[in-house]
């Protein structure tokens, strides 16, 4: 049986919830993927650090996690200051990296994987910075070190958007698509549609943790606009920029908009487009009116869709309903058998 | 690069459009790939066969099937009589099955693949009958002989049903799906929407194709059942045939009832079921209504849908829109290239 180890960087929510999947799937990994995982490692930001080459006790790492404590008792061996050194100390087979996202240049994460990658650790992570930001090096990185790095997660959560072109795919161009990425702008319409105004959708949305305190990078746009991106960048093997997506976010929506919209039996949903028109690629993400013969119009709450207009399927649809921490972890774990697989 | 040759028994529709895609992606194969096909035998029920160890001349026989003309003359060695003879001595890596879908016992495709993987090629078929009638058989046979036998097409075409679960999502356990499976009786209950009668909507997709001649297999639910089986027989590993689907077709649904849901915004849909409950499967086929809040609703014309729970993501929607020949013809090229990666 192989032993992998694993660097988590970030013990957020996703990373929490990855380890109490590696535990639940220990047995199943074990028979039919023959492999063991030891997390060596792992760094928070504000509740300590903990290494251990052993592996890490991951239910007492949770146990403290969820009692606000720190986690560096759980260390054997002393952790160096900086980040990039503690990564490198972990000599581990593969880095999590879970530090939050950042629209602007992707960093920490970006940071993070690339000294992975440099010292022949595997790379997975949900964070879109660093794909929107340097997919392509990354990529060309991680081949000069025979690794991976991989990123299923930062689109859709655990649903294969990636992973289904490269893994099951082959010989499939990507020529458009149009969906609905951003769980938190879906949710606040469809709350608007309950009869809540604008303030009090997103009041809820904090409450329940779908709203981030401050909710912009959402509402307006910035976070679809970086999924497409990322969409573009990858699978349609093009660099490009949040900044280059055309975007409107869902400011503009009057309550008054989306009742005559329910009227007309129609739904406002924040649209995402994207489209390879020659060498080119034109972009959007805006409100738009949809009708119930879209599969758009039954995309509700906190689920998201994608549908793909291929060279040879002319449209293959993505849903994925009901995500949570648990899903987006999921698709951490996904990344990192796929990886196993090509070793 | 790679030489990999081809026996195709059955030169339909999806056949012919499987020949015209690997000469539209010859230039792709070869650069991504690294693999040029040979098609170096072809069968046909009434048409004929043709054997060239050097490769057959696609354009033309192409050209000869369009015109309704025999094959043979495309031959460069006297065939057998029997088919299977025929099979072994194409001596090609891979056979590419087309025969007609028989319900009843998955013959003759099913002693075609046999006969493949026993002479050690492998077989790729878009054939749902041996997938329910012998899937663990056949696959157990391909293992012994180091081969594979895949079938994505048999269920939604081309879109990727079994190779998400097989390529892209692993350790994902398939616990139940809903979905609309056949295209056949969805494109007939829109024609009724439409105000179409029964046999209208029939006499209208046998006109376009869509219906065949003799209906039953659609209209009675059989196609959707054993499109179920093969969900449940290959994603939840367990042997299960169409008959054990509890089953009801859309004949007993009248027009004033089509009428009804759409005055309550409603349409009716031939929903198909399937869960694992404890060790057991319950399944079934049957028409249900479906409002606007459902996936199912959109799904409209030929294209179909299928929504997976599985212990790792609760909800994943796949929708295949605008499915033809092409898209069938696609999933067989899928499977030809995910069995080369293999090797």
């Amino acid at each position: 049986m192989k032993e992998k180890t694993i660097c988590m960087v970030g013990f957020g929510n996703v990373a929490k919830a990855f380890a109490r999947l590696i535990q639940r799937k220990e047995n199943e990994l074990k028979d039919k993927y023959d492999v063991a995982f030891r997390v060596t490692a792992i760094a928070t930001g504000r509740h300590g650090r903990a290494l251990d080459p052993q592996g890490i006790d991951l239910t007492r790492a949770l146990e403290l996690s969820a009692a606000g404590k720190k986690l560096d008792e759980l260390s054997k061996t002393s952790s160096p200051d900086s980040i990039e050194d503690f990564i490198v100390q972990s000599r581990a087979d593969f880095l999590l990296e879970n530090s939050p996202v950042n629209y602007e240049n992707g960093e920490p994460a970006l940071t993070h994987i690339r000294c992975a990658l440099e010292h022949d650790m595997h790379a997975v992570s949900a964070n879109k910075g660093p794909v929107v930001h340097a997919y392509h090096e990354l990529k060309k990185l991680a081949g000069q070190h025979q690794r991976k790095y991989l990123f299923e997660s930062a689109v859709m959560d655990g649903a294969p958007v990636f992973s289904v072109f490269r893994e099951a795919l082959p010989a499939a161009n990507l020529v458009a698509f149009e969906g609905i990425l951003n769980s938190c702008t879906n949710l606040l319409i469809e709350l608007m549609e309950q009869g809540k105004s604008f303030d009090e959708a997103v009041a809820y949305a904090q409450s329940i943790g779908i709203a981030e305190t401050d909710p912009s990078g959402d509402i307006d746009g910035w976070d679809a606009a970086i999924k497409v991106a990322a969409i573009v960048t990858v699978l349609m093997d093009t660099p490009y920029k949040p900044q280059q997506v055309e975007r409107q976010g869902i400011r503009g929506i009057t309550q008054a908009e989306i009742r005559q919209a329910q009227k007309d039996g129609s739904r406002w949903k924040l649209v995402c487009r994207g489209e390879k028109i020659g060498g080119r690629i034109v972009s959007k993400v805006a409100p738009e009116m949809v009708t119930p013969q879209s599969p758009l119009y039954s995309v509700s709450g906190t689920s998201s869709f994608v549908l793909f207009k291929t060279d040879v399927l002319p449209g293959l649809g993505l849903l994925e309903s009901n995500p949570s921490p648990d899903t987006t972890a999921y698709g951490l774990l996904a990344d990192v058998l796929n990886i196993l697989k090509t070793e």
